[in-house]
């Protein structure tokens, strides 16, 4: 499929599932939800129009798992812990969407310091699809250990505009060797065989404090999984705790269930270190919670980033304002520092302060 | 508020708050949920309504909580871990219901082994609120320690038919007393400024391995609180983490906040021991769920209890076969023993039979 039928885009603006968006003057269409065949974060330009990127499938063990899923052997890939953006040119610009179709002002105007734009000239229907990770980056409150400041790219995909399909995986290779460009770790192929080899590879990620692997079928069907480390599992869990209820329900059972599969993998009982991580992950996350309503009287997280404009930092912030009725966003400072406008701003989470506040001072529930 | 006004009831049985009830040839009906001001559970026999037994609200801090929520003196009683049940006459027998508003063939059944039922002879119009908690109770998978087999009744409250209101406290104590009805603990009155020692109460009941109090208050408005031990709100994650997929979402997120302000109240910061005890809560369960699912290809709870015929207990177990549609009956054996015929049934879990087994296949989710 190339170009979205114009009777599904009318349906999809009329149910709510299509959003009329402006980036400075430039007028696009985004799909907030999957919708039909068409999945969240799909963006309708003018002339063309970019697919939102794909739901991958998660595996829970590797030694059942990898058989399951594959009939190829499948490329292997480090799955970086940062946010999905889609590169893209724009006319004469450079514009950068967030998984959910937003042109984001704070990945726009970073692409430059990262990407050799020599790139889109000589490929202006390409799309690079990278993951953009770092202590300083506005939206995720994990990042790999290896960053020690600011954001960097890492290019994991290439597709075309107007359509949903990747580029082969040798074929975004050669590109990314050609133009230098920043790529997640490859760490080749391997077959459904080597499940020992790939659990060796997740052991050191682990330790390694990285998140996982995606694994890419060889193949013409394009089959994609991922996998993620005990490490990723636990650090959710510890990061995210502060905000408890804000979260999907699912969202910590889920990661339980991935560190008790693992374990039963693994053979791993009774492991008293282990349980007391999980229970301090949890808990500590809560207490702070709790500290801060006493404190400050709200419970929130501190992101801070750098932008070249100050134009630039405030565009941004406007745009995140409305992203979740409960998440309040509150700018702290912005100022320029050496080369940068450095933004600090807090996520306030409403749920937990709201009900954290009600808890402390006394307050019942009917639950 | 007497009778239910009719056009309520028809407004409630057309958008299916009510369903029709049928308990060995008496018709009733039965609120399923809370509709308007009429609370789930209220039952509508020919000649009477029971109401629903109302919710109470919870406290997470004594310190705060007491001086917030009362303005008098309050009876302070232990909370036991069992199911809520109400018990009356209805023409010359005696009925049970759930906190449903269902006639529960077992708990009716056993009503004479515990309670004197010249009660009802002298008071036909009052109402019994009592819970039933033991190792062999068919409801709830947990039970106060200190009952080793099979199941006791504690009665909690009295009201009377075609009415909301509570029997005052003092006149509930006298008929507990003179008709030697069996009640839970009561620990008498406390004040607001009572604080330590209901503290050093519910450090005992921790101890002891019991679920916590309700707290009533001495005035007209008879205004109601309760408040849990940290050993329940640990247990209750021990017990019901092999299901953690089947509870409502808010079920761990409540019980970990519970844990965590306790800690913050009891100026707890760090407790190694408690982290543990936590992680192994949430983790045993799950690994338990696996092995079942390995072994047995699904995941279930054993319940076990007694009947005096084989004709309730098949009544019984055909009542609660459609009580959920994620949770599947079995019926294990329905024996004679000694004077009873105990009836063992599982529970499945289909939620996570499902994921589990899918899991452990190797199969992939999109989470």
């Amino acid at each position: 499929m190339t170009q979205l039928p114009p009777e599904l885009v009318r349906e999809a603006l009329k149910r709510n599932k299509v959003k009329i968006e402006n980036y400075k003057g430039i007028e696009y269409l985004r799909f907030v939800d999957d919708f039909k065949d068409v999945p969240r974060g799909t963006a309708l330009f003018k002339s063309f129009t970019l697919w939102g990127y794909p739901h991958i499938g998660r595996i829970f063990q590797l030694s059942t798992g990898l058989k399951e899923q594959f009939t190829h052997p499948f490329f292997v890939e480090e799955k970086v812990d940062g946010y999905n953006t889609r590169i893209f040119l724009y006319e004469d610009q450079i514009l950068a969407l967030s998984r959910g179709g937003y042109v984001c002002p704070f990945t726009t105007e970073r692409v430059e310091d990262f990407i050799n734009l020599k790139f889109f000239e000589d490929h202006p229907n390409l799309v690079l699809c990278a993951e953009v990770a770092g202590p300083e980056n506005p939206y995720v409150d994990e990042h790999p250990p290896y960053i020690k400041e600011d954001v960097q790219f890492f290019v994991f995909d290439i597709m075309e505009k107007d359509s949903q399909k990747f580029l082969p995986y040798r074929e975004k290779e050669k590109l990314i060797e050609k133009y230098g460009l920043p790529s997640v770790e490859r760490y080749g192929l391997f077959s459904v065989e080597d499940v020992d080899k790939l659990k060796r590879l997740m052991k050191r990620l682990s330790e390694e404090g990285r998140e996982g692997v995606v694994m890419k079928e060889d193949s013409e069907r394009d089959k994609r999984v991922k996998y993620v480390t005990f490490y990723s599992s636990l650090k959710d869990i510890e990061i995210t705790s502060v905000n408890l209820l804000g979260l999907p329900s699912d969202y910590f059972t889920n990661r339980l269930l991935r560190l008790a599969l693992f374990m039963e993998e693994e053979g791993i009982e009774v492991d008293q270190e282990l349980f007391l991580k999980v229970g301090k992950a949890f808990l500590e996350g809560l207490l702070k919670a709790i500290e801060m309503s006493k404190k400050d009287g709200r419970v929130y997280r501190t992101f801070r980033c750098r932008f070249k404009t100050r134009e630039n930092a405030l565009l941004f912030i406007e745009s995140i304002k409305h992203a979740s009725s409960q998440v309040q966003v509150l700018q702290r400072r912005l100022e320029k520092e050496g080369d940068y406008w450095v933004l600090e701003f807090d996520r306030v989470y409403l749920n937990m302060t709201g009900l954290l506040g009600h808890l402390l001072a006394g307050g019942s529930i009917f639950d």
